[in-house]
């Protein structure tokens, strides 16, 4: 676990990405609700001010352009924490270079193909794919970390 | 943090069987929806395809087969990603391995009766006990690797 | 990565205050639904029980008050697992520490900030304030360490 170590690198690098992917996907629904004025949360979120100037009183209605930002940070919530966590479990059993590599790149790859699908709202097929590649990754390495951690 | 080390083996262990867990909740979602054509999230899951050959049009209602089991994915990530930081933070204070074995077995375990409760629907009082013994577990660690640091 | 070393001791500190806080808001939840004998989320919840003593038939009703505690959970649970990893990561590019303890215990004091703008309902400004400083702390961190592992 330092930077002079290719596979740590190859962590750090997919973890860095995934999570400024992630905290994207936040700023992405701030922008979206400022935009629309609407599918706000709070009730207080109503009142005027600056990110508000003009309020019509019914701003937490909920607004399905905001909500679809909403869902796929929920989506990346069931999927990215865990691979942050396995993906470093994984390098620490040593794996040659090119697999950490292909298993690594390849999860952020996938989630960026599913952000893609899901944003410009391609068929419930297509965004399932994608997410079916980074889910059987992250089980991949449980896998063969819990069949590496009972054989030693 | 090596393979060799019984107490990082036991914190992989525990790690590796929960992320499988909370994987698996995710594709215990997906069956209940293709199971009863009903709870997709998105307006375009409601076009047909080969997940959803004969579309009636309203399968983006709410429906509660599959809504327990997105709460009960969504209770996983209230406690499973802090589980998975605090366990390794906990295991790096050189604990007893008794001790360790007992609160990091002791939390899968708990949160394997919390699913087992939650899917067949058991009183709020059963699956609170299960998620109380897990919720405890996390604090005790948090609370005993902040004195440790602070104490250092 | 041990506790003699005091950029990894920040760290320890940082997130264990952190999982203390985020669990701490579960428990917020329950007793609000407690108090208000609402706002409970699964049909068993209405039956009697210990924790239901007066069952009234409708206590799966949303509630605002419960509401917020969960919003304020959601909003957690969409930083807080992030700064725990890039966290780590960042403190293993061994920076000077008074530059670690700024970024890491900055990121924990604009939560708790967070924290109580939110629960006392605080203008969306304010609130907002100390989710970006939280946000831009994650997003820097994981720069820097995409920087630095890119340039080894």
């Amino acid at each position: 676990m330092n930077y002079q170590e290719p596979l740590f690198n190859t962590y750090v690098i997919s973890a860095s990405i995934l999570i400024l992917k992630v905290m994207g996907q936040g700023w992405i629904t701030v922008y979206r609700m400022l935009k629309v004025k609407s599918g706000f949360r709070n009730p207080e979120d109503n009142n005027k001010g600056l990110c508000n100037p003009h309020p019509s009183g019914d701003q937490t209605l909920t607004n399905e352009y905001v909500e679809r930002s909403r869902r796929m940070h929920s989506n990346d919530g069931e999927n990215i924490p865990y691979f942050l966590v396995i993906g470093l479990l994984f390098i620490l059993t040593s794996p040659p270079l090119w697999i950490a590599q292909i298993v690594l790149y390849g999860f952020v790859v996938a989630r960026l193909c599913h952000f893609v699908a899901y944003i410009t709202a391609q068929s419930h097929e297509v965004r399932a794919t994608f997410f079916t590649i980074g889910s059987m990754a992250i089980m991949g390495m449980a896998l063969y970390c819990l069949y590496f951690a009972l054989l030693l």
